[in-house]
């Protein structure tokens, strides 16, 4: 019997998270969709997601696939059928039925990421989950002529966590800006893919080189060094949303 | 020995707090204020708030104020002094020296309140203790015809929850409009008091007249007929913001 393969557009609160990817003993986003859907299917069923986001990190469309032999279920009521077993600290904003060769990982053109930067003496505690909050109000224009040194296909081995496994360390960045929204400083950067904590540590490294005064040659140096030793602190976890995942070239740039 | 009145702004995550006002075995805003600086004192110290939130309610600028016999820490400092013994859902924004007589309470000639609604199907979680999250998208221009008709002296008596203890209902509105701000629809009232959960019995009604098709005329005899009644559902404490507290005519309107 053929399987339909589901598409799911996913938003999670990462606070209480260890991430996406399912790890033993641990409260993963992974974790609970599968138990969610062994539920609706009364068996294990596996699901898989674009990004590994880390603990801490959230998503406000994070998306996923995974395969079905149920046919009652109309691919956008599936949004319903999981939410009904899943805490509230995860959703499924919308489902659609997808061709059976779709996935999410693979099939992924690119991601898009928000880092939320909060500049404020002492600020509201109803934000202090969802970004890094700075005293100083760093100068925006300074932030994106240094943020723009990142465009391109680049060896970002200066942006890379100790533990990181890619044998390639070339990603393609599509772009990366800086912009006020509301009350927020908002880093996006929008690549094919990211090495392990490499958006946390180029957010570090752009504020402390503001900071610091650093210009974009000597910024772009530190890239090319491909020196982790170079790279500034890593920000913390909590400002970083996986905002979207693009699946066709239309929508890169 | 004279006694120096600091009045403070103060933000806090209703989430997790009975409200305001101390009460016995209740994690309150004011006590846990009054912990702090009983640490600071040595002493029990009494703080006196503008508004008496409910539980689940939040403040971005509640204002307080207590007196105090050390001489040593600047007014604005008190702020950082008070929120090192402070929980992260409570935060100190400003603190300033005023005249002995100044109460935060009394003293206060308006509260601007402001109700959060997310209009979403499903909608992120990172939302979901700081709003009211409806399905369908309400007519803001008949909101607004709804809105307005409260503005003025008026008897709230339609609105009130049935523990109020107020001998006199009336209660004079300044404004009373409903925009959009970034994610979300966002209802702003202001007035000299608010009766007790008037404004989330004025927030359910309004959404349900609007949906309903009730026209102005007949929301104001339902205003009118001072029947808690003829009132809608309460809408959720979770939506609810304190906004700022107004010590002088020239910012009321």
């Amino acid at each position: 019997m053929a399987e339909r393969n589901i598409k799911l557009l996913i938003a999670y609160d990462g606070t209480k998270f260890a991430g996406w990817q399912v790890q033993k003993n641990q409260r993963t986003v992974q974790g609970i969709l599968e138990g969610s859907l062994a539920r609706i299917h009364g068996r294990d069923v596996s699901i898989r997601g674009a990004g590994r986001t880390d603990s801490g990190v959230h998503a406000a469309g994070q998306t996923a696939n995974f395969y079905t032999d149920i046919n009652s279920i109309a691919a956008g009521k599936f949004a319903y059928a999981i939410n009904s077993y899943l805490p509230e600290d995860v959703k499924v904003i919308a489902g659609e039925e997808v061709d059976a060769s779709f996935d999410a990982r693979r099939s992924a053109k690119a991601r898009v990421y928000r880092y939320y930067i909060y500049v404020s003496r002492v600020g509201l505690p109803h934000y202090r989950h969802f970004c890094y909050k700075i005293r100083r109000r760093p100068d925006i224009v300074r932030l994106n002529e240094l943020a723009s040194v990142l465009i391109g296909e680049k060896d970002f081995t200066t942006f890379t966590a100790a533990g990181d496994k890619s044998k390639n360390r070339i990603r393609n960045v599509y772009s990366s800006v800086f912009y006020v929204r509301g009350d927020f400083l908002i880093y996006q950067i929008t690549a094919n893919a990211f090495l392990w904590k490499m958006i946390r540590s180029v957010v570090g490294t752009l504020l402390e080189c503001e900071k610091n005064g650093i210009k974009k040659n000597d910024f772009l140096a530190i890239l090319e060094k491909k020196d982790r030793s170079r790279a500034g602190t890593t920000a913390p976890a909590r400002g970083l949303f996986l905002e979207r995942v693009i699946y066709s070239d239309e929508e890169l740039y």
